[in-house]
């Protein structure tokens, strides 16, 4: 992974993480992850370091400027420099010719730059451009090393071509997909998890488990070697059952997924009243494609005037219990289902921070209800954490409190 | 960076970014980002690699079981022994105790991994603790190394204490932080500024430019080395002043802060109404703590039955227009005021994908619009990307349409 916003910590690398789920997907085992940025020397290193390796993927550093070394310097280390691939200097040639006319620029600004992207090291392939750089695979020394474009949409497009590609292919052959099994489990501790994996029989014998806390939720994963399913089946069976209120998942679809499919499976519709949440419930619920069909709508109630006005919340509750309560928060939630037209309908209130606390409500107070046609439910918790950390607890737990209210009063055999 | 889970790529890595970002504003110029996981070869190498810098952080691999080997390999690799720290064991021995009868087990079951975690290699210092791990620093042939746990929290809060550390503060006595321009742009392409940039001077003579696109904003950052400060002022000017319409801060702030301190300003409330961004516009701008005082609430008007009966938006227009028309984008904005009575109000609506779209308003037709007591503001963009990507597109235009609204009405003299 190249670039100096990336190495200097201005951007995230996302590439990394890609490649690092892919290939360990495909059955190998990822060992590093390597960021540098434009400094040749730096790279270089890196490079020598990715091709003791079986597979060395090298993503970024392709643009049509002189800062953009990989192909260079890969040129370089393996002692195959870098020549003009006649057939794709005609095609990124093309491209450009098209940009510089729409600028109304020289083509010739561009041909020093087209011909670096279009030079390959000595005996490489090209995967294809997706932008105006290729993608090129190449095998040196036992290395197979595989070269993509460092925006990550461009890398994930080309990405197919080079897990297709023959080198590819022939080290994949070699490799054994991971045997996995998944359980997903919210509202229990990771100790209490570990613990309870202790007592199932714990991890070995072929069985690698790792126990993850995500997002607030307890993401465990069980990587199975030959010849050990039956042992792993039984390990996440009573895994899975001493655990079992907490088990929501055995795959990893995330819960805004879940809630929504559960409610299509009981032909309900959903909204939500948010106040320190702000929309998030909303938002990650709209992020599923296809949420439209159940999803109504929210009311982001951040005013007490528009729990009011808009939800329907009594003044006297508000006065009396405070905007942050049990009472409030069913208000709020029956108030969504009357004012957007939905069957089901969650609310969460609560002080995100870093002010507005008092000792009988502190920061991270927050209180949540789901309601729905043939019951309720409510929670509340307190969590000391700053504002992003409390804003996040709320919105995954508004999910799984709606998942609880439809998984427990019959609308699904779940 | 170390953890199984980051280099499989089931976790993006935090750390890094927060360390690299930190370092380079002290003045450091941050060479990579090493990812590994529990492997002890792999962490063995990228520890030897680390050592060659002048300074190393290290973080995770600090708990009490067996497969963290931090301390442990960085003792090997340095040939310091790591030996129990009397104090040490007692302060964590304090903890586990307590954690020990909380959970009703012996304390004997955590001894082990007690004596573990308080043991340091030979000649290093400890910075204190955050959960049961401590900061480490020492100095190894040149390198200040700086050994820190795992959780991103609890690395955040020892940093500091490393960074006033005597033996990081001796190293960034030599170091020098750097000078900076900051010009931040919306509403113009990378190229447009790379050429803007060009005609302005370019970069070189003491200043170094990165133009990153980065949440459809383009940022530019000038470097600025000793002794070209009035070359860099000069530059930053003219590149600010060729495009001037898009330039919106000279500061990191994000959009959603400048929205609120510039309707706080003006002394006006906000409100938005949102259907394809589904709550993502007001979840940005309640992720401000303080944004109370101006942010009265969000309508997230997801079915049409929403945008009529709550936003007050005409079945009739509905009906000629379709729900994603300049002309529902302006009634919703409008409704919105109405509604939630405030002073500002945005509106986003849109058709995100991948479903839904029709040849005359295809998949990334965006209408949104923005009224206040002064004025309203329209824009629309038609743009290919995935669901995430175009409503995150529209979530960032929503909120510089908010900025332009208010810039361009004499509100505010920005």
């Amino acid at each position: 992974m190249t670039g100096s916003e990336l190495v200097r910590g201005d951007r995230t690398d996302l590439n990394g993480p890609f490649v690092a789920r892919a290939t360990f997907a495909l059955g190998l085992e990822p060992a590093r992850i390597t960021i540098v940025g434009d400094e040749p020397g730096e790279l270089r290193r890196a490079l020598r370091e990715g091709l003791e390796a079986d597979l060395c993927v090298v993503t970024g550093g392709l643009g049509p400027t002189h800062d953009d070394r990989t192909v260079e310097l890969l040129g370089e280390v393996t002692g195959r420099p870098p020549t003009v691939d006649p057939a794709l200097e005609a095609e990124i040639g093309a491209l450009s010719r098209a940009f510089a006319e729409r600028l109304g620029r020289p083509y010739s600004d561009f041909e020093p730059g087209v011909r670096k992207q279009a030079s390959l090291p000595r005996g490489s392939h090209s995967l294809g451009l997706a932008g105006t750089a290729p993608g090129i695979v190449l095998e040196h020394r036992g290395c197979v090393v595989v070269v993509l474009p460092g925006p990550p949409r461009e890398l994930q497009r080309l990405w197919p071509r080079a897990v297709e590609s023959p080198l590819v292919r022939t080290l994949l052959a070699r490799a054994e997909p991971p045997d996995l099994r998944i359980l997903r489990f919210f509202g229990v501790s990771e100790s209490a998890v570990a613990t309870a994996l202790a007592a199932a029989g714990g991890d070995g014998e072929g069985v690698e488990v790792t126990i993850c806390a995500r997002d607030f939720e307890i993401h465990v994963d069980l990587v199975v070697e030959p010849g050990a399913g039956e042992r792993a089946t039984e390990l996440a069976g009573r895994l899975g059952a001493s655990l079992e209120p907490h088990l929501f998942a055995h795959d990893e679809r995330p819960i805004e997924e879940l809630v929504l499919e559960l409610c299509r499976a009981g032909g309900l519709t959903l909204a939500t009243a948010e106040s320190c949440t702000g929309g998030m419930v909303a938002s990650r619920l709209t992020g599923v494609a296809g949420s439209s069909d159940v999803f109504e709508g929210a009311i982001v109630a951040y005013a007490d005037a528009v729990k009011r006005d808009e939800l329907g919340v009594d003044e006297e509750l508000l006065r009396v219990h405070g905007a942050v309560s049990a009472e409030v928060a069913r208000a709020m939630s029956g108030g969504a289902r009357r004012a957007l037209g939905a069957d089901v309908a969650v609310a969460v209130t609560g002080i995100a921070g870093p002010d507005g606390g008092t000792p009988e409500k502190p920061v991270g107070l927050v209180h949540l209800h789901a309601s729905g046609p043939d019951g309720e439910r409510a929670v509340d918790f307190n969590l000391r954490g700053d504002r992003e950390t409390i804003r996040r607890r709320a919105t995954v737990t508004a999910l799984h409190l709606v998942r609880r209210l439809l998984t427990q009063n019959g609308h699904t055999p779940v």
